[in-house]
């Protein structure tokens, strides 16, 4: 590798930009070469996120003003409904990692989720869906990725290989998933504050999550067909980690072989030994999804339990390793290590 | 009420033990008259709980000393397999509140459920199920009364009515619960510190947790045959704390308006607005249970989430509430007050 | 007691506010007859904080519209500057216990203090400070009882009679602090986030903290003179409670002689024996002040460590023992009960 | 650098030993040789600390049989009074790094400390102490590296200097410190369990911590003469992290001078610009020590904070430094990169 990828990080002050940072600054084949943010314009990234201090970072632009000159890869780690713009606004060749929603979906679904309209329909067709073990191919030619949310990359992981084997019945699927609370970004907000939030546990957005048309397309696609389940986000008081609990028809023992085959060589995905289950605490910090398999008491169904760190493989890390992908570097690169325990 | 009752707390050095020592020193009608411990017998309160220094309480006497004498009600916070034997050496006339599984269940099934034979099977048939709302008559003519455990406490308020009305579809429930540690008492453990604990979330006993029987001889019975039902209890980052996510087949408004009905005149449980759910903070301290029912994405299906504060509605409060009934108290008596937040 | 008082409270829609109402709740001699609160008017209780979900309770007006008609006794629990405009219109009759700082100190020092004019200064003479244990006489006849803020509250109940006594030198004292965050409010806020609190600490305000001037003047007068101290506050992930570590020059005997001999009949201070040092967790949600007292290792210098709850004795609590002072009721009338633990 | 030194941790079973595994995974010139355990030898590495799952680690040992054979460097990071007895049985040639207290204070100083007869004597003199910023060269050429406490490291490394420059008054100096619970280790305890910790503050050890000694040493030592000093450990409820707050008398701008001119071309220490104080998050998992001074209100006062991650830079980072320095290895190799924030 002669030379380092330049790279920009859009949305900079934020949880998933900051984390990309954090990533990117121990990464052999990128150069953070570009930080903007809205707000925060102007200062340096140690202001905004003082972990950083002592490190050489460039200070903050505005948003608006990036066009990607000089840039290889641009990360958009910013509100719904910004990146579409600047999609468009890039530069022709420098491509583009979103980790918003707007490029998950087709037009009209994403109107219809988020109560705006899609501000780039022209390019969503040439937009990879970047659960990378799921579509390496495309990512890897692709100009605009959209990087998956968290809530689906846990629970996708491990459903798309056992719907596409028919080996669970897609029509009874329960998904009841536990996050931190960095998912929900680090706008000021009443209803996250530390007093608001520790030493309890709630459901929310349910029966109706923004995330839910994501999984449901990912989910028909691998079933081959419309698949029937339910899902509850939790918020919980912790900064990372997200784990979902799983009901599923089927045999443990198939689903866990099927499970244990296709991911022998995945270094991203860990598949615990029969009757284990994981904790979202082992993960923090790293890009890996941990998943286990245990036989319901109910007989010819299972539970399956995925772990992720929300803002890792959940986020930013997803989007590292779908830049390696794209640079054409080991998908590895960057992203190795064992997670933060204790 | 001329007199106090005189009370007996056994294993008041264990959480649910200094739980009902909080509720009872504010009962206008119960005096605390005898404490009793294992290890920590010989001590002062104080000592072990020093949240009650400066409170007129006696010292801690050994539990296999207590015979009862001279008490009204006894209430035995201790591990599984110590009741049955304290049941037996009680004075005739002395009532027995169990915290524990000891008298929950069938001698043969608490027998495979716990590893160890029903100590006392010729007094289980005399014992109450403690689950207040449901049993009141049995519960205030009985000599022992079995207290239900935190999670079947959460799961069984809101499904009992439901059940009972074919509001539900009894083949095919999941219940998802939530609980924070302190319902795993006050034992020496490296799972337990707080190092292990806090930041992160996992399943366990999956498939196979010692509540399940519990739980399925009381669904049985509301159902009126066998219910199918998955459980998965899951250790999160707090005290205090349940959360039970409940998903089933029936119609929404049908079930919200089945609860607010017969909960309408019920003290200590809140069925909340339709579409709205609770959180467990809201309920830290007080006895209380909050349902709440929301329509699920899928037609025909509906989540129920309830929350209860496990040492209160899930142990020790429902304990007091069972005693009230037993000494012909209001029920209400020494439970009431709002919870404690922030 | 033939009736309750008529109590109003403004600022109900913050911390200190809901602590008011959960211990008035309880309260015997107090009815709560009026709830405001700025953006939150025209809310019900229960829609701001849930727990008070079940409770008869009125509806919020509006901060601005409160004159006090048919109340005996006002709460104001607002932002600073709010309650000099409030003390003007209060109808003849009512009296006020303001929780903020805009009568604690004298109309200069305070305009230095928060940088804004003090906006009543004709009844600042009037008003009593609350630090009950100190000024029961002003308070029990006082027309604006000016409630001490946290910091003073745990800093000075310590070392008042001790600076009385002459047994610490007045010029050097260390006051380290450490707060949990709802002192900061309920107000949206990036720094208080759960994400950015969580598993950390920091000081705050090193070296010129807004409460320095009420604790200088407090100090100073119990010494009869200047008191030369340092002080510093700490913010950490606990919802609730403060401790003060103090370092001294005196004999810690006769330090705990002293401490012990003053506060022996007081109901809300708590002298631990000697050697022993409190925990802020076994004063949660509870009126007291525990105090501890050791020998530094050098000579003739000693460690005092005061823990109390900041919304309870630091605010709310402290507040109702005010009104119960003022109201000629025993003084510990809604304040008794344990903490809450675990 | 041709070949990678090979490692041994023993105590790996432990958090500073999990620390070790965890830095040394991706350190360049390490190779994880040997891991070894008390009552876990026998397991796999990934069943005590399930992080390192899919990690290519050796099988835990048993410590009493580690000789040292093949390998370069040991890590002892095991309970007071074991390294005694691994020094004297290691071969020669094997260099030991210890992170307990056994090899940092004079025989006679260390009986009374721990109570215990150190074990070792004769090997005690050729022991350097490893704060690796002020003793690099005798840790580059020691058999035996001290490797300092967590509660001196933080203290120390803002001191020194200062008391070196006499830019502090040696005879009145308090350091109030604050500590995550994974400095108290992974052993059964119910002092640290969750419930017991969480939401909480408290002081242990007023006036008598077992650090004292090795801080007294240390400080004295930089003065030229005996330090008068106060000394308060606290238990926070976070896992990881440590803040000295230090009141000094100084001038505030000299002491940043001389704090900033000393260290301003290490690569781990950070002295912030003056009057901004940091926080302990900003260096989870990083092997870092922020310092930042403020004058105190006291005119010719200073307050002067000091943060770490206690099991990064206060115990496995620090020791990794060493090994690089005493390997002739960059002393910044393997332990590059942002503290994990949030």
């Amino acid at each position: 590798m002669a030379e380092r990828a330049r790279i920009g990080i859009l949305g900079a002050s934020g949880y998933t930009g900051a984390e990309l940072v954090r990533l990117l600054l121990r990464h052999p084949g990128a150069e953070i070469a570009l930080l903007a943010a809205g707000k925060q314009a102007g200062k340096g990234m140690d202001e905004v996120f003082p972990q950083f201090a002592g490190f050489d970072l460039p200070r903050l632009e505005s948003v608006e003003s990036v066009g990607g000159e000089g840039l290889d890869v641009v990360f958009a780690a910013l509100p719904h409904g910004h990146a579409h713009q600047l999609a468009r606004r890039l530069k022709p060749g420098v491509r583009l990692i979103d980790l918003s929603a707007d490029f998950r979906l087709p037009p009209e679904v994403y109107a219809e989720a988020y109560g705006i309209p899609h501000g780039a329909p022209e390019l969503q067709a040439g937009a990879a869906y970047g659960l990378t073990e799921w579509n390496r191919d495309a990512v890897a030619g692709a100009g605009i990725v959209a990087n998956p949310g968290c809530y689906p990359t846990a629970s996708l992981l491990p459903l798309i290989p056992l719907l596409r084997a028919g080996l669970v019945d897609p029509s009874d699927i329960v998904i009841d998933a536990k996050s931190g609370v960095s998912g929900a970004g680090r706008g000021e907000s009443q209803a996250n504050l530390y007093a608001e939030v520790t030493e309890g546990i709630h459901a929310y957005g349910v029966g109706r999550h923004r995330h839910m048309p994501e999984l449901a397309r990912a989910l028909d696609a691998a079933a081959g067909g419309p698949v029937g389940f339910s899902f509850t986000p939790h918020l919980m008081p912790m900064s990372r980690g997200m784990l979902a609990t799983i009901y599923v028809r089927g045999k443990a023992g198939d689903l866990h072989n099927a499970l244990a085959e296709t991911y022998a060589a995945e270094p991203f995905l860990r598949i615990l030994p029969p009757g284990a289950t994981p904790q979202t605490r082992h993960v923090r910090g790293a890009n890996l999804c941990l998943v286990g398999v245990v036989p319901d008491r109910r007989e010819g169904r299972a539970i399956i339990v995925s772990a992720i760190d929300n803002l890792v493989k959940g986020a930013s890390g997803q989007a590292v390793q779908n830049m390696n992908l794209m640079l054409g570097l080991p998908e590895v690169t960057g992203l190795e290590g064992a997670g933060l325990f204790p």
